[in-house]
């Protein structure tokens, strides 16, 4: 628990007025007050996470955190387990969707098996072939059990995925990565989030479940219903009559029906948020991490940004519990850390505006008169 | 009359299964059928555009006309019109928003002098310091008339306005230009502009009229008051039990009420249109000369992006009318092309999706099951 620990005790939210000296830096450039509107929150938000006078989100990592769910044995997923790790060899040759949009972000892009199913010897490796794809090792288990029968993982194995995420969130950082996007692979992984959902808001398992990769109405009933089973088999259902927020301890939840990869990516948000980085989440499975992490540090949602709306069930509820909103709506439902990709993109560009645009008075331009 | 009206005979939407055979690739591709979203919809509607086999938009070109407005003279904007000229000059010297978002595209700048009430001798004009923006004199006048007391300009300027921007977009596609974006600079536009879409859409002044770079209240009223007079003035207003679509003539429309640098912009989309390119409209302003071109040649709109949804009041109905759905909603009200430029990055990772993802058979993944 000590690293884990020792991070929760580094995160702390102290813009100290940082947000205001860049509100005003903002106004007195040449565009009329407030014209850029998110991209004016964005910087802000920049400006309050880092504590920094110019901002920069030039140089970007992107983590992808892979790992297999027990929970397929159910029949949840409409994509048999082993995609898993034939997308993790698809993103080590270059092929995959995020692989074409870390090249478009010119993002460092970190592959983590830290719970595949499978083992990826170094000699069946493709040679990388373009060059910013990393391959780290982190596994912490061959994949989650079948959380609908048992608990998904021990607590000691979530506290060393979480702490996994961390380390590799450092790692990026020591390397000088200035803005962190998360991402997952995990078939089922879905499951686990909407379980997670569920679990840590009380809300209906049916209105945070969703059609994952693409399970047809009687998969989507089975899944509800799996779900639904599971936490009551593991005492994380709401008691009829509670409030809203059942309040279940956050590693509990983790362990008993969450995901290794949804652990890691909490790490990163954790990790991440102790070195006052900002971290732009993907979708639905990033925000079941950031859920985790919230939940053992709140402070952490400041330093998040939302890429996008998911089409999946169960991610408005989720950002209307973190509190955030989300930059884009492109009915994203792929996951990878695709959409978290393509927001880097805005938020550089927001940092960029702060940094370069000229002010009134240097352009000599005239201010507003009525 | 020539020019344009050669260049309208040659739009035409001929897609002839293009978009078909680009869903075909895409649902090939390693990721859940349709689970990159509105990215699908963009490189299906990119492959329908240009005919191709491979998507390309990397060479990009952010077209910004600049023109005053006479109808200044009745307190309608927040700004001086002296704004305009100092605004142009800002973009020459690298320090305005849209020059720090076409350096973050990677776009060439075309600063267009279409009608701005200001000259600028070449030895007043700063050195070039990003060496991405061009500057050219296309000057039809310097501003247009006050239309809240006569016709803005006249035919023959509406008409040269029109061919000017379809010649400036000519040459970019010639120097290779794959997407086109477009962007306005002119003190009183968001006038002209709303006058505009209350002519062709007969929707109440009041609904399509906002605060532009910020009136205040008794600004706005007096904004509502002067359009809905010139309308009246110029016989544009609809009559009372006519329906939605009062259809008066475009020219007439955008001679009576309209911009210099509106004019030039619908030119813009025409010559796109014609060439068969790509054009991404920003907000309100290129709305309004969106709106104008499809009065022209209904089959623009198929050529055309939306970036972004405006904060200007009227952009949701201009978008109705026009049947586009814009990609981004930012809170941006800036112009300049601001808006454009960031959509430009979506539509070139929907091309690279689209060019560079490996196909399922290409990388050994399974495919759906249930």
């Amino acid at each position: 628990m000590n690293k884990l620990q020792h991070t929760i005790n580094q995160i702390g939210w102290s813009p100290a007025g940082a947000a205001e000296r860049a509100q005003a830096r903002l106004d007195s450039q040449t565009k009329p007050a407030g014209s850029l509107g998110r991209l004016e929150e964005i910087a802000r938000q920049l400006a309050a996470i880092t504590g920094a006078e110019r901002l920069s989100a030039c140089r970007k990592s992107i983590i992808v955190m892979a790992g297999d769910h027990g929970v397929t044995a159910e029949g949840v997923s409409a994509y048999p387990q082993a995609v898993t790790a034939q997308m993790v060899l698809n993103f080590l040759r270059g092929g995959a969707a995020i692989n074409v949009l870390a090249r478009h972000a010119g993002a460092r892009l970190v592959v983590v098996d830290i719970g595949v199913n499978a083992e990826f010897p170094p000699e069946t490796l493709p040679a990388d072939t373009s060059g910013n794809v990393e391959f780290l090792r982190r596994k912490v288990a061959s994949g989650t059990r079948n959380f609908a029968r048992e608990a998904a993982m021990t607590s000691d194995q979530a506290v060393t995925a979480l702490t996994a995420g961390i380390e590799v969130v450092e790692a990026e950082i020591a390397r000088g990565a200035e803005l962190i996007a998360t991402g997952d692979m995990g078939i089922g992984n879905t499951a686990a989030s909407s379980a997670i959902v569920a679990a840590m808001t009380g809300l209906p398992v049916a209105e945070v479940t969703g059609r994952g990769t693409g399970v047809n109405d009687a998969g989507l009933a089975k899944k509800i219903q799996v779900i639904s089973d599971a936490l009551k088999l593991h005492g994380l259902a709401k008691p009829a009559g509670a409030g809203r927020t059942p309040a279940f301890p956050t590693l509990d939840v983790l362990a008993k029906v969450g995901g290794l990869e949804i652990a890691g990516l909490a790490g990163v948000v954790l990790g991440a948020a102790a070195a006052r980085r900002p971290v732009v989440l993907d979708g639905f499975i990033s925000g079941a991490a950031a859920l985790v992490a919230s939940g053992l540090a709140p402070d952490v949602t400041k330093f998040c940004f939302v890429a996008h709306r998911s089409v999946e069930a169960g991610h408005r509820a989720m950002l209307e519990t973190l509190g955030l909103k989300p930059i884009m709506d492109l009915d994203l439902r792929l996951g990878e850390g695709t959409g978290a990709a393509l927001a880097m993109h805005l938020i550089e560009a927001a940092a960029k505006l702060y940094n370069e645009m000229a002010t009134f008075a240097e352009a000599g331009v005239a201010e507003k008169q009525r």
